[in-house]
């Protein structure tokens, strides 16, 4: 480059858009380094169990769809995604209770690219976004890259809470700040474990609706419930003011990236161009791979097969945790999904803890991974999804090991 | 949603960031939809022909990779790509005269996506980017959605022209403009069909090295020649202040989705935090695809099986626009790629001819379509990469008579 700046070891940074100030390695990416270490139990990481997949089936359906169908599996295909996998998308959702169109979905690089196209499409620099406090943090890398502000409001057992989303939206109206979208994970919450009940779920669509605040919905888990299906989507309630984001990567595989976003018609249309500036199209391979896979496999069942081994698995999490960890810890019961968040004794910081549980060889996520705010130091999430149960088990003692010590310590150094 | 506007149909417009506003259908994408008919000769797309590729081949090693690995091939993967294909990416760019390590590889969904993760990075609305004239209507896509400006500086059969390079960024350091990005496709450009010589290479970077502005230099054809190889890289002559854009869309398979971006260090940091915040990673399964096809097939007979297959198809082309194209036209002849640009007798407008052209069953792109200031209305694009020779001709023999008459139809109305 041509005149580096004394200031800066990156002879770019005079040149970067302001926004490029957002983008630093999170603690959590750092973390799942370590965390792979085999001798390290990780209820960290959330990836799904692929090997519960029938992979033989999955390899043939490949060799079968590019040696039948290369020209078009293998050549470049619509921005909006493929036809029949829209279509195949909204017998998906229909399992959900969701009714909608195919023409009103927009098949995205895993549902991770439909919230960027999302916060692109809405969202300027200094905009708001309220999310729920913990949320996703993929969402907040997203909202980062977008130079928006993350607002959280509470969660509790049940989810998000009305009144203080009513408080927040008022409080931020009050003082004239722009809010662009409500980004929700209604079901089986990463990484806060709850399930946002059907009652609130009517009352956060009016209230958003009031304030003139879109909804993100982001649903990657429905499908994996324990005992009862969720409340249906909060997009089966209405069907303008709500996006809502689907997602093979929990139900079939996420190394395909394949996901979609449900948009009305306009924003559709935005999407739609949106992407194409962006990736061109999604992958015709993947998306077609997934159509295959619907239309010859008994997905249904594989579906059933998946919700029983994370069953298993969040049981033996429970059952641990019950078990083993000290009195004065608490932890969210989940219905369905990956995770459990826990609450640890007031004074001991998750964050802090965090080197001695790697030394007592046990990964988790600290909880201020999850908030824009600084929020989140007394607690942590434990995700059950990928360890075999006994494993599980093995970290929750070792955890369990490491919390008792840390209250131990803090007993005795700060009364 | 809450308050509609009285004075758009979109619910949502006065909710969008302002970015949205330059999402708008390209003409390119509305001329697609018809160009596809069967009755009609379409010279208009830029698809590759992947029916050339060994379909049975890659079929099998897509199974063997889901059969023997889909618990990696399945699942996620790293933000930055695979590592084992970040290192055969390196021996590709090798192919080419690039030397270059893994570690500043970033693997893309595409290289379309890898531009839009560079113009993401580094525009800012307003910020001016520097391209030829015409220029891939992809990155206008990609520039229009970052609000940046395009000022083009003009190609000639040697490709983009230094001395106009060097006024363009004169004349906007004068006016206090800042340029960000000079974006340039040196080999067999597309639309333009025209390669940037040796010469012009060094002078260009050296031109970009003092103005402070960085190349992204967008290289998907460089291994498609069909007599010499073009000029090595200009990121082979400094790696500093070179963002180079590969592809396997055109070389393996475009619906695979697998390009790259080599980039300096510091630049590379941001472009994996960016993607990660994007797409997370890109699809595991599509990447390993690649790296099998690198490992057990002769993917340089294959290349050189590409390179017949469209010197052909370029051969077809050049021979009937010799024969058959009235003589006040001219064009390019390239030396390797997919496309020709034809330049029409003053007063002819190749938008205002297209739909004579389809009515005459046959498809080009109109000039203005690659540029960002309404230039480019004299000339088209014609795209020899995936009819057969005979429909090429017959293709080229249509556009001819279309263009006869329309000379016809200009000298008598406005002699």
């Amino acid at each position: 480059m041509g005149r580096v700046s004394g200031r800066s070891l990156d002879p770019y940074s005079d040149r970067y858009a302001p926004r490029a100030r957002n983008l630093v390695a999170s603690e959590t990416r750092a973390l799942f380094a370590v965390a792979d270490r085999p001798e390290i139990v990780s209820l960290a990481g959330g990836m799904p169990y692929v090997s519960a997949l029938p992979l033989q089936d999955i390899a043939e359906i490949l060799r079968e769809l590019v040696a039948d169908h290369g020209a078009v599996a293998l050549q470049y295909g619509s921005g909006q995604g493929h036809p029949e996998l829209r279509e195949w998308i909204c017998e998906v959702m229909a399992e959900e209770g969701l009714r909608a169109t195919p023409d009103n979905v927009v098949v995205t690089v895993g549902s991770q690219h439909g919230l960027d196209l999302v916060a692109r499409l809405f969202l300027n620099a200094g905009d708001v976004v309220v999310a729920e406090g913990p949320t996703y943090v993929g969402a907040l890398g997203v909202f980062a890259a977008a130079e928006a502000e993350v607002v959280h409001v509470p969660l509790d057992a049940d989810g998000i809470q009305p009144d203080a989303l009513e408080q927040a939206l008022s409080r931020l109206a009050a003082t004239g700040r722009r809010v662009k979208l409500l980004y929700l994970v209604p079901n089986f919450h990463n990484p806060a474990g709850v399930t946002l009940g059907a009652e609130r779920r009517s009352r956060i669509v009016e209230i958003a609706q009031r304030y003139g605040v879109v909804i993100v919905e982001d649903n990657p888990y429905g499908l994996l419930y324990f005992e009862q299906p969720p409340p249906p989507p909060m997009r089966s309630l209405s069907d303008s003011s709500i996006i809502y984001l689907g997602s093979f990567s929990k139900t079939l595989a996420a190394g395909l990236r394949v996901g979609w976003i449900l948009a009305p018609p306009p924003v559709r249309d935005k999407l739609v161009l949106l992407t194409e500036a962006q990736v061109l199209c999604p992958p015709a391979l993947n998306q077609l791979a997934c159509v295959r896979y619907l239309q010859t496999m008994p997905w249904q069942d594989q579906i059933k097969a998946l919700r029983e081994l994370y069953r298993e698995r969040r049981d033996a999490t429970l059952d641990a945790l019950r078990t083993l960890m000290p009195d004065s810890c608490s932890w969210t019961h989940p219905t369905g999904g990956f995770y459990v968040w826990m609450s640890l004794p007031a004074g001991i910081d998750s964050k802090q803890m965090q080197p001695r549980a790697l030394a007592g060889r046990v990964a988790y996520v600290p909880g201020t991974g999850f908030y824009a705010d600084g929020g989140g130091r007394s607690a942590l999430r434990i995700s059950y999804c990928f360890p075999a149960s006994d494993r599980i088990q093995e970290g929750v003692r070792r955890l369990a090991g490491v919390v008792a010590d840390e209250i131990d310590l803090h007993a005795t150094f700060d009364p």
